[in-house]
């Protein structure tokens, strides 16, 4: 996200609420425990219509944040989504109230495990509570009901935020007219797991972690650790042909081999490039939470069956996966599809041809849009006439 | 690799050899430095036959050594290729003379970072020079004059040991009457050099790496990094299906998730076990400077143009790759057997059918076999022919 003087968006500002002050109205999560108070940090756009049927959740990835479109007031910043959120875009601001929250367990101003806790005066670190997809997504409903919104137009996300917008439609179905799963899965494979423990570990093995009790002033961060794991996360973000295309075997600055272990393939430089920057944005001890909660994710609930997992909710959906996509490949969307076309739920699927991998729900904006703007129009319209009938 | 009684190979024992106990004698390696001493370990198996045109060059991959074979003596373990190694298999031991040596840089005999350096006394540690594959090959050509061998029935190996046999073939065209590269490339892509320097980097950002000075007694060892260095290299080798199928996301030990950070998914388990492992048996330093090797690899010398690089061969070629190894494609392999074909010279190729990934040839025993037996049958048939002429 580079600095930008515009955004048809123009400045935004993020908000934030607060429940669960008292230990009654905290929530009550699924590892047990009832936890509180959450303070959710979010961003909004547009107006609710008088008839409340034009509100749009967001939800982001692991690695995003309430900001998903405009200038940040504070930063200057554009938002992760700008090519897809804005007046006249995929998610029209000029039409929809587009609502997007940083998840619980972040860094970006949502309750996570470097907030403060009330009870000590210092970070949770490792004492803030294991946390699920599911957890995420009553945070969300809160914020929601705070916000007066009984009802979504659609819940859409890409990878994680993907995960939680299948979660919306099972777990408040009443709430949810329509939701759109992109790049994502119903659960996390062996694979999928496996790369996740790697960066877990390679986190947790950097001694400046320390059992999560790296906040105090001074104390050294685990940067090398949590760049190791964004390194790993990146490529498997990228496709193969898309890297042997921007990176190849080239050189950094060099015509011949150093014979060292310095940086001096290209790749090298850019992931070491990459590790650098998420330190800068990133906390380490979030990033083994959220992580976490994607690798418990299962919308069959263990049974891995689909239909029935399906037959909870009574959304509309539209899919989208891309065909360079290897750690939510278009296979897992289309298990989807097929469930919920053998439920004779209502389904669209589009499966996108792109090179940038897992990447490309953040990059394709053409393609995606089109196909969003006609489904929601869709899906608008009969809420619409639903309404006045 | 467990241990057992029996090999049909019989109780075997590491020999070594060394050369360059003078610097003149030492071996100029591909960064300008000459090198030396130098001690190779290695194993042999059958016997040299009169004619000395049944002499077999087992080339082995980042974690292998000189013990392909048979139990050994001091260890009782089986070698790494036992499945391919022996009386009556593919490199039948009765037949031939098989030859396989640690390579140049490892941690199992042959001279490394971890080998004591004669000038100070001390383990080499970072004062070992960079390497090459050429210059892996290149000790393998010193061993061989050392044993009376001039030339090669063939030169074999997966992965990194396919990478030598690409290599003998060019460096040492005269030497080599054929030769079996399995599941390799002729260089590594954008992405595999990604996953190397991801390894490096868990290493070196582990504070018991110590700039590679951690073989005084009493130093740890680096490994945290190398276990998460040897998670990532697993799952490379594995293919998503198969570990899929192996582990998909069942608990160890466990009805539900455990709400902690501890490994309770299956594949959690394993990678964690493996990463244990691999430190008894490997040496970080070592891991280093292999993998940088490989990176540096590159069979068109830069030029990215496979027919001219393999015209500097007269060896014939037996390719086989794996449909689901995704570290070295079948793609990467066929592009080898064009470039051949449109040299018109001889080659064959097989795609082997298997779910196990880049680990396939360590695993495939009868489809390997069959062919490897029949390719070696000719290749020793048209060799003793022109020797009789």
């Amino acid at each position: 996200m580079a600095k930008v003087k515009n955004s048809p968006s123009g400045s935004v500002e993020t908000q934030f609420f607060t429940f669960g002050d008292n230990g009654s109205n905290g929530l009550l999560l699924d590892c047990g425990q009832r936890f509180g108070p959450i303070t959710v940090a979010y961003q909004t756009y547009g107006k609710l219509n008088a008839a409340h049927n034009n509100a749009i959740l967001i939800c982001h990835a692991l690695s995003g944040d309430a900001h998903v479109a405009g200038v940040h007031a504070e930063d200057g910043r554009l938002g992760w989504w700008e090519i897809m959120v804005g007046p006249g875009k995929a998610f029209d601001t000029a039409k929809y109230f587009i609502i997007c929250s940083n998840v619980l367990g972040g860094c970006k101003g949502t309750t996570g495990p470097a907030s403060l806790n009330p009870a000590t005066g210092e970070p949770y670190a490792l004492n803030f509570p294991v946390i699920t997809i599911e957890d995420m997504v009553r945070v969300e409903r809160r914020l929601l009901d705070h916000l007066g919104i009984r009802r979504l137009l659609t819940v859409v996300g890409g990878s994680m935020g993907g995960m939680q917008a299948l979660c919306w439609s099972s777990l408040y179905p009443e709430m949810v007219a329509s939701a759109i799963p992109i790049a994502t899965a119903p659960a996390l494979t062996a694979q999928g797991i496996a790369w996740d423990e790697i960066g877990r570990r390679a986190i947790m093995a950097d001694p400046a972690w320390d059992k999560g009790n790296y906040y105090a002033p001074g104390h050294p961060r685990p940067e090398a650790g949590l760049a190791v794991a964004r390194m790993v996360g990146h490529i498997t973000y990228l496709s193969e042909p898309s890297m042997e295309l921007k990176f190849g075997r080239r050189l950094q600055h060099r015509e011949s081999y150093n014979f060292s272990f310095n940086p001096e393939f290209q790749i090298e430089s850019y992931l070491e490039h990459q590790g650098i920057a998420f330190n800068n944005r990133f906390d380490a001890n979030s990033y083994l939470y959220i992580t976490k909660a994607m690798d418990y994710f299962d919308f069959t609930r263990g049974s891995g069956d689909l239909a029935p997992a399906f037959q909870a909710t009574t959304a509309k959906f539209l899919f989208i996966s891309f065909s360079s996509d290897w750690l939510y490949p278009p296979s897992q969307s289309k298990m989807m599809v097929k469930a919920l076309e053998s439920n004779r739920q209502l389904v669209y699927y589009l499966n996108i041809e792109s090179l940038h991998g897992h990447d490309s729900f953040l990059l394709e904006a053409d393609q995606q849009s089109s196909r969003i703007t006609t489904f929601l129009e869709e899906i608008f319209s009969e809420d619409t006439k639903a309404n006045l009938q």
